[in-house]
């Protein structure tokens, strides 16, 4: 690294300059971007939406299995799609790196082109942020967004009642069957191995998919970040309530189905980092929300008024099953 | 650290629950705060600022130095003095924190303690974050505000206009030598560690101030952070001007002056972290400022049109003086 901390500010900044979409309502709504004390916009009266999330080397991604450019590329998908769980419009994105001071410039460059291109697809304006040395790579992104409309309806954990379906959008169990591949270097046939690379690497937030959830009257929803079971878990705590899960309609990835054998479930309910959307409706509102959603949804359960705060899961005769995990928690010891 | 991810995020939301000021405009706003995909609240229209920043363990601060409670008023107030130097008003809060696994839940309780002391003192609603374990301990913060009044009047660094005078509030060197003294152990008369311990590790960001620069008229400042001459600097490359500074002026906080000798201007001049404001405004605008800012405010040189980017400094004989360095970067190697 030859840049100073100013000098590494400076090429960022014009990158992502040189990349904002000048007609997007987030660039034209901003006042000041990098290089003042704050960034600042012309805010509009409604429901604002903030999250923060933070990936550090070797916890939560390895240089090994992940390139600069998809790590990019990954990091603002995991903010987006927080969003996206609360059926809001993205705006705004800070991006804090942390940085060795032996890193190539050329390494910096594809980590912040893989950020701005996921910014571009939902016309994120990146507005600030903060370099500083450290011995180990991390990133910690705060995506700004705002309620759809006018109502300010969004999603919530905490709105799932009892006799709600639970649904799912997508395949589950890609994401971790990619990362299982990439670290223990299996050799699969050359279209599944880029569709779990895809999984794992490129995950596509559902910011379109979450703003339709709520324009079709749907209340509660979250993202599948931690894992099915972990993440439905979320759901009923916030909102005192059960679930129970059947596990033979949970959507596995074809590809892992096919490729991972009985680990295929387990992959599904735990893997984590799918970035799905998990949500909860009544029936009405599922038949509206399959109509107009494109992507697949796939009603794997119901919300039940008994054992608050638990996941139950029963196969295809009723019969409870015990999954071997159930998700990952950073701090478990 | 026996407690989980989620239980350290219960443990830390409980804090931050209980010590909210429920009357505070905020938190009146608030839709949602800690434990949804997203915090929410609802935003009236007008100028919105945010800004982020991070402490890495032994990049900016050390254990031995800077205790936990200390640790995090230091953190946010960092923050809140990005938005002080936009004349802004402080609302919002999100902190990632990243805490090795051996560390005891004690200190974590400190360190939270000691931002929720900062964010009640400025009614600032700590409503988001994240958590993650990692070698060492970093701590990234972002603060959300707003203008203050309706015009969305803010202070930038890029409206410095030749024949503005440059003032400071305050006084500079306090943490620079602050550090210096619990980096080396140094043995100073009781009141004088008082004071420097307070100048390094309890910071008071110029909220207040800086809200009444803007009411006053002022357009352009920055807060001192990397040092005067660093953060002058700044204020220079982005109003394409130069700045001229009697060195004689510079307003040395006295225990500085008294106890460190020759090396007393350098800590004022190149120290950082002091967190005053550092501004520019024509005479008329300045005599204002001098009446209604309670705190000292000292004019110590003006902006010229020559010299580009640059910041001369003069002694009592207008005599060119050369400091020794000019504040520091992260990266410099």
């Amino acid at each position: 690294m030859e840049l100073g901390e100013f000098g590494l500010i400076d090429l960022l900044a014009k990158m992502i300059s040189s990349s904002q979409k000048k007609q997007s309502v987030p660039y034209q709504q901003l006042i000041l971007g990098i290089g003042d004390d704050t960034a600042a916009w012309r805010g509009e009266a409604g429901t604002q939406l903030v999250t923060t999330d933070s990936l550090f080397q070797d916890i939560h991604f390895t240089l090994s299995t992940t390139p600069w450019r998809e790590l990019g590329w990954k990091a603002l998908a995991v903010n987006l799609s927080d969003i996206a769980a609360m059926g809001g419009v993205p705006q705004y994105a800070l991006i804090s790196l942390a940085l060795p001071g032996n890193i190539e410039v050329e390494d910096v460059e594809a980590l912040y082109q893989g950020m701005i291109e996921m910014a571009q697809q939902f016309d994120v304006a990146i507005i600030g942020g903060d370099t500083s040395r450290a011995p180990q790579v991390s990133i910690t992104i705060t995506v700004l967004g705002k309620a759809r409309s006018q109502n300010g309806q969004i999603l919530t954990r905490s709105a799932a009642r009892p006799g709600d379906k639970i649904a799912v959008t997508g395949y589950l169990g890609g994401a971790a069957a990619g990362l299982e591949m990439l670290t223990n270097q299996l050799q699969l046939a050359p279209e599944t191995t880029t569709q779990l690379r895809k999984a794992f690497l490129h995950p596509c937030p559902r910011v379109t998919e979450g703003q339709r959830l709520v324009a079709c009257g749907v209340k509660t929803a979250i993202d599948v970040s931690d894992g099915l079971i972990a993440d439905l878990t979320h759901i009923c705590q916030s909102s005192q309530v059960g679930a129970r899960v059947e596990i033979d309609r949970v959507p596995i990835l074809p590809a892992v189905k096919a490729n991972f054998g009985e680990r295929a479930l387990e992959l599904a309910l735990s893997g984590g980092e799918d970035y799905e959307l998990l949500f909860t409706a009544n029936d009405e509102v599922m038949a509206k929300v399959k109509e107009v959603t494109p992507c697949p949804v796939t009603i794997i359960g119901e919300v039940v008024a008994g054992k608050i705060n638990e996941v139950t899961l029963v196969d295809s005769n009723g019969k409870s099953f015990q999954p071997r995990k159930a998700g990952w928690e950073h701090f478990t010891v």
